[in-house]
């Protein structure tokens, strides 16, 4: 049956991003730190059509995590272009590319939608105006009995887990402290969520945890 | 070498206690969460002087984390006793029962120092009232070439870490949140604090995560 899947770093003090994060440092201060693992990974590089790499503990963990997906959605953040109303002469594409790593439809929620906007390798940005449960339902239509990976940022991952609708959760947990920044999982109801231990891999510079969450 | 370790329970959004700690339930609201696997298993059952109990995959890692330690360092919370100046009348003696499970001296950072209580079983609280390098210091000197533990709270560790006095930690990640508490490693400097992967056990209901501190 098609899972929901959501994938994020996260450092020791629980951040998936550093502080101060602007258009041009949308990782802010020091989170890049958070994926230097998987800049050396090889199949993370091919991804993203970068050549080399280690094959390491990591390479199974970013084939599965990877594998299987039909639709992705994600926040209007993790999309770019800044907050806001679109600018309409030339309207934000996104910052990944004419070939987007993600070869299926994207379905970005927004408070300000548009028209779809097709990219080259199979990547289409589908704009969601009302919400983190329409913009899953819509993704787990487009997938077709894949699965659907929530990509992030923060902030979506929670709407995801708030509303009941995120099965497993994927934490690349990297060995630094960022000092502050965005929460992965701070700020949820401890009442309502509940985790199962699914795996844990070592990996060079890398702890992967997933978890399944209970409903 | 001797080394300094510290280990704590911590939960996926950072907290090594929940929130509203009080006397009467030091663990914060929901904090026993973090411990149920520590419950359930035999070793640690054992040194809290209970019967029974699982040998599973966090018994090896208990016995590793009990062993070779010649000294404890404390902050006065886990002490307890409230704040402020001791009772003169029936001073607090702690409330880890007659026997407590250190078996060695233990050094308690607190702002109103006193004579040392000896307690049965090998250990002697000592009150240390001039800081963390002190209490370290004085903790290693007793060890007498054994390991010293930190065993805590968070402020303790913190203040380990930040005097670059720790050596290793270790820590129990528990697959739950706690949505508020005593944070283990938030406010940390992240230009100065930089942690090593030394070892991940996946064990039944935990994540036991142990990291070097590089300095």
């Amino acid at each position: 049956m098609a899972r929901v899947r959501a994938r994020s770093a996260m450092s020791l003090d629980g951040y998936s991003a550093g502080p101060e994060q602007t258009l041009s440092e949308p990782l802010g201060k020091g989170g890049e730190r958070l994926h230097g693992w998987a800049f050396e990974e090889a199949h993370n590089r091919q991804a993203h059509g970068l050549e080399g790499g280690q094959v390491n503990a990591s390479t199974p963990v970013m084939v599965d995590a990877t594998a299987n997906i039909g639709a992705v959605v994600m926040g209007r953040k993790m999309f770019g272009g800044g907050p806001g109303p679109w600018n309409e002469d030339e309207p934000w594409r996104g910052w990944w590319g004419d070939d987007p790593p993600f070869h299926t439809p994207v379905f970005v929620l927004t408070n300000h939608p548009r028209e779809p906007v097709e990219m080259e390798g199979g990547t289409t940005f589908h704009f969601v105006g009302d919400g983190i449960e329409s913009a899953v339902a819509q993704a787990l239509e487009a997938a077709d009995g894949l699965d659907v990976s929530i990509a992030g940022g923060a902030s979506t991952v929670q709407q995801a887990i708030r509303a009941g609708l995120l099965d497993e959760l994927l934490i690349h947990l990297a060995p630094v402290v960022l000092g502050g920044g965005e929460s992965l999982l701070g700020g949820l109801d401890p009442e309502a969520t509940a985790f199962e231990i699914v795996a844990v891999v070592d990996a060079p510079g890398v702890t992967h945890l997933t978890y399944r969450l209970v409903r």
